[in-house]
């Protein structure tokens, strides 16, 4: 949550005139994106187009073979109606540049603030917003392979070795085994679609029960739509103390199925689709845990909140659904 | 540069329902501040008022009762047309409120970005808002006293010790008899005003040659207006390999004179005035940098970048303004 490469107002400058939004009239860097620098940037305008925009500098993690899909799927989407910000293109087409080494994109600002404390109303919203967005983007014509999928979560807990898992918490070394039949589910007939993957409430703008924007596609992949709304109900659904919030829960996937019904087959799977999800957190978190030092002034993200929730899904079982 | 404190959604649009500014619409934590957090905050706005707003929580190093102080200044100033932000005051005609223990103020957005390679124009158009600010805060009521003024410095350096100094640069524990020396100077006869005393390009905000907004008034202080000049020549005048531009140079004074001409006796004292201001940031940068470990993530400045200036001053000398 920084700012990592300097720009200074001239080079911000020079960057913005490389498209065809107006003059630079304010920049602040923000502190949002974790290993990207971001600045809220405000420009003259043109033509009734926005004055206001995310600028993204990409800085490590994200492979810049993908920014296409990334940066494509949004103009899909907000061309179809979704809430998602636009990428603008530069004078040239582009929808990236490159500055100084670094991959950079002009991205519509959005309003709106993130729900902490989600209600079921702003739960619904949500549900139904992700099954637009996935309906809408399934004649997407780019695909990407979820690089976090559930063997990937088991290869990082396998590369985390259970001794280190438990230095963490005894109860980590388990989730491995659980890792691994979660990789052997075979999800490749389930419907598939462009999914974001990450639908934490920080990367959702709402104005009171209206989303106003969905943001950060940088999981963005090719997949069973169903594990997005597991991801997604993994992450809205269960409140300060970790307990189920089961009128969030049923409004997350009553306002999904009003746009989008989930087939039988999708249903059946559902709570273990949830139980790998859960999973894919704990494996990313324990993951940095051990490599960040105890002593960094980086706040570690606990990887038995979702270890916990994952034994949620797994007592809940089919009944979640019902 | 980071956001320190966590304020949610929910707790930020309470704060803001406090104020008459309308209902909170986006909210984004900003990278500003070494020790506020901060964020950028749009609302729905009231009876031509703005819709863009700093929130700044202080988290330390500024003593609550110097509040007042800072955030009155900015309203008695804005009163007068210098392009500094308003402070928003609450429902209750408060110009902050405390917010899980901590002093919250609600202050106008400016439009602007801060030159990093200052142009002569630039430089006297800074000149120039300076003048008119320090005549315009001639009648301001309140005052402080300045907590970095020269025998501070000393003070600093003389905690920090001539050996910790030299692990630095050896050059370094000679600034400390420097500093005695301008300790020693008289100032007190010197007409005096409220001052910003911290007026670096990152303080200022500009659209091309035009000053929207000196930001950042938490060094400000009661004192000789001409300290103020010498700290902004000091901090504007010097090319990145820390050469000094005579142009630069030459228009800030000219920019600050065409509004308030310096007094034979300020003109007298510059140099002096100015080598004790480049000694406050080397006592400050000397600190922080014994304070900070050789590992830590945060960069640290060097304070030989103004010992270097210091000698610039002392060589140049009376003949700097003549």
């Amino acid at each position: 949550m920084a700012v990592y490469t300097h720009l200074g107002a001239e080079d911000l400058a020079q960057l913005i005139a490389q498209y065809d939004v107006g003059e630079l009239v304010s920049a602040k860097g923000i502190a949002e994106g974790v290993s990207n620098s971001n600045w809220l940037v405000e420009t003259t305008g043109r033509n009734g187009g926005g004055t206001r925009f995310i600028l993204t500098l990409y800085e490590r993690r994200i492979d810049y073979a993908d920014l296409p899909y990334f940066l494509d799927l949004l103009d899909h989407l907000a061309g179809k109606a979704c809430p998602v910000p636009r990428t603008m293109h530069d004078r040239d087409g582009a929808s990236f540049r490159m500055v100084e080494g670094k991959a950079a994109a002009l991205i519509e600002f959005l309003p709106g603030v993130s729900p902490t404390r989600p209600t079921p109303a702003q739960a619904r919203a949500v549900g139904e917003v992700l099954a637009r967005l996935h309906l809408a983007a399934e004649d997407f014509p780019r695909s990407r392979a979820n690089a976090m999928d559930f063997a990937a979560t088991a290869a990082i807990l396998e590369a985390c070795g259970t001794e280190r898992l438990a230095t963490i918490n005894p109860a980590l070394p388990a989730m491995l085994d659980h890792a691994r039949t979660a990789a052997a589910l075979d999800l490749t007939a389930l419907p598939q679609s462009q999914t974001h993957t990450d639908l934490f409430p920080d990367n959702v703008l709402m104005l009171g029960d209206r989303v106003t924007g969905l943001i950060d596609f940088y999981f963005a992949c090719t997949g069973p739509m169903v594990l997005d709304l597991a991801v997604t109900h993994a992450a809205w659904c269960f409140d300060a103390a970790n307990a189920y919030r089961p009128d969030c829960g049923a409004a997350l996937v009553q306002g999904y199925q009003s746009v989008r019904p989930l087939e039988a087959a999708e249903r059946a799977l559902f709570a273990d689709v949830a139980k790998g999800a859960c999973l894919r957190f704990v494996a990313s978190r324990a993951e940095d845990w051990l490599d960040t030092p105890d002593d960094a002034l980086v706040t570690r993200k606990d990887p038995m909140q979702f270890a916990r929730r994952w034994q949620f899904y797994d007592q809940a079982g089919d009944g979640l659904l019902a």
